[in-house]
């Protein structure tokens, strides 16, 4: 092999280590183990080391874009000409992706550091998030004693109601974030999600118990 | 030995397997492993599936207890001369339980069966929070288009919550329920626990962080 074919393979099983990180973190979560991905990634696992000596180097390499956009949603929310808007549509766009992606549900609320470009992304998410909450409360359309902790709280409440609801019910998400804004906006809001059905709500309960091993 | 101390010697066991369990369970969640329960209880694994063949039959036996203390709970709700504080206490007084305990997080959102009387409490305690919920929206005070699946998301998100935050900021739930049910009632309430502190989120969104192994 030349030198020039060498550099070709080797960033093919980059970008192979990646696409098959990014499919297993999406299912599994960010703790997905990294066997998987190589396996499924059709490399050794000292290849996968040796690209990335780190599972965060690996969560970088996959998400980076990811946060990218978040980055670039909030910079819209905070010239959307209504600040509760601007406000309740970067939340939901959060917490949707959260609910689409099981790693994403972690990924912003996991403090991931180790790697310079990821900590840089998440604190310009971070700081425009502040931006777009401080807007929305300066003009009186949130709750004056809402804080940036709040977000925390929201997105945990979030990641976890993903996790256990599965892809039982898809809008779930949606009307919990729904019912939260509710609460949150200082003059009650409009319209509110649909609640899910019974029938979506029974079969997540029923993959939960099967989970752990008591379902009948 | 005799019979009498055979028995005893039995019940002891089974005693100190019931008491190890509900610990770990609290510790870890339903599904924490049943050797380490064993281990704790200082009894062999072969003693402890002979009491408890299957892991729910363990997990009726540590927590049948505590539903029919909802179930009484709730009872008590239902005569509240304030439907609305009816619907507010008992919702917080299960999101409190979940907050205090890593299996109940996940008990009261997992269909479990198997077990005839751990069906028939979940079932009681059920049907006791629908009427709590109907009781209070026929009375005006609970928004109407709030519905009975809706408390399986209020309960899976607390349960996610409760996992995320750990004991970085115990009273988190309390303010995250606290923000939803301000969007619930029909007319605002006047008061909303206060939020965590920053100090008490990056606790846990490092120890998340560390969990997934990306903390420098």
């Amino acid at each position: 092999m030349t030198s020039k074919s060498l550099r070709a393979d080797a960033e093919r099983n980059r970008r192979q280590v990646v696409a098959a990180a990014g499919e297993v973190f999406a299912e599994r979560g960010l703790d997905a183990p990294l066997d998987e991905i190589a396996r499924r990634a059709g490399v050794g696992n000292a290849t996968l080391y040796r690209r990335f000596p780190t599972r965060c180097e690996l969560v970088a390499a996959v998400f980076a874009d990811t946060l990218r956009e978040v980055v670039a949603a909030a910079e819209q929310s905070l010239v959307h000409p209504d600040p509760w808007t601007g406000f309740a549509e970067h939340l939901s766009f959060v917490c949707e992706l959260q609910a689409t992606n099981r790693a994403l549900a972690d990924l912003f609320i996991a403090r991931l550091s180790g790697v310079p470009e990821l900590e840089r992304l998440r604190a310009r998410a971070f700081r425009h998030l502040v931006e777009v909450i401080d807007r929305a409360k300066s003009h009186g359309a949130l709750r004056q004693d809402f804080t940036h902790e709040d977000v925390a709280l929201v997105l945990m409440a979030n990641a976890g109601l993903v996790e256990r609801m599965g892809d039982a019910a898809p809008t779930a998400s949606r009307r919990h974030l729904s019912n939260l804004l509710h609460g949150l906006r200082a003059t009650p809001p409009s319209a509110v999600a649909a609640p899910p059905t019974q029938r979506q709500v029974l079969r997540a309960m029923t993959t939960l118990a099967e989970r752990h091993g008591c379902a009948s």
